[in-house]
């Protein structure tokens, strides 16, 4: 096979590394921590079943899901933020986009600027299909935290108003659910399983 | 919210079973085996990748990507089946068929029957779509095996002559890709990695 296919292969090695990633958030039965590559399975099968929830316009699905597929392959180098650790925001930005210069130039030079593209049109989180993806993202730590009893929401100290923040950015995109995902964080709240 | 959305969600919780569902093959570091929701997460990478591999006519690459999100839930009920365990895969297709009516039957009906054609076009595979997306699932084993000196393949004395056969049904959707597998797995086979 031709080098393009070699690069290819090389980057598919690569990106096995965010298996083992591990975040914050635990699986719904508290068993263990869950990876980044399982959180993208995830959240990637989530964009697949809730997409009739967006108001407005109709996203390119196709797009969404290529972006949440490499939207944290920048963490085999950057490593794992936890959204409410306020230092670690520090500098994340630049940390993760010399990441995902190393990681995207493994590919052929066209599919890695796609893919960079990909990447920043997530981060900066302006067009439907970013905001229905960052939604995502952003509701599924909520369902493992609630499912837990609020594991590592209370593991970190984390308060409802810090939750409720994260939440407020996905109302664009999807009103309802956010107004769902309101109603359970203050359940929540009530069980003890988030701060006031 | 309504009815349907409680449905999605329930659905959303339930497939995070999929995280516990270990695989034979360990990750191309060989530290430990991977499960189901990190296989899928690397082999819907591979397929926005490989696209262009395909022989013939062009896929829906987002039928594709949605069929392989999903090709593996019916393991959360039934087990992951070893692809050379002669006796595990008698009753398999029937043990699975029931899973996937079980899991997806949890979600509003006219999605539940959407994936439940996906599960079972993938199964068929004679689509384009479903070739191209069980070519993905067959070669990811086969770049885990090399990359760790044959370890799972070695610990269930699989012969050169079993993997080659699972390498002949990418054949149709991507040639040359399979001749460059045919040629890993003879190199498998010279250095020790897998039985002749």
């Amino acid at each position: 096979m031709n080098e393009r296919f070699l690069r290819q292969m090389d980057f598919i090695r690569e990106v096995d590394k965010l298996k083992h990633i591990v975040r914050r958030s635990y699986l719904t039965d508290g068993s263990r921590r869950e990876n980044d590559a399982e959180h993208t399975w995830h959240i990637a099968l989530m964009a697949s079943v809730l997409e009739e929830h967006i108001s407005g316009e109709r996203p390119d699905l196709l797009r969404v899901l290529r972006m949440l597929l490499i939207h944290d392959l920048v963490e085999i180098d950057a490593g794992d933020t936890f959204a409410y650790d306020v230092q670690g925001i520090v500098g994340k930005f630049d940390r993760e986009k010399e990441a995902a210069e190393r990681i995207f130039a493994i590919l052929p030079e066209d599919q890695g600027k796609e893919m960079m593209e990909l990447w920043l049109e997530f981060e900066e989180g302006t067009t439907t299909e970013a905001k229905f993806a960052i939604s995502m993202d952003r509701l599924q730590p909520l369902l493992h935290n609630y499912a837990t009893g609020g594991k590592a929401w209370l593991e970190h100290g984390v308060t409802s108003s810090q939750v409720l923040a994260r939440i407020d950015s996905i109302s664009v995109s999807v009103p309802e659910v956010a107004e769902w995902a309101r109603e359970l964080i203050l359940d929540a709240v009530r069980l003890g399983y988030l701060l006031p």
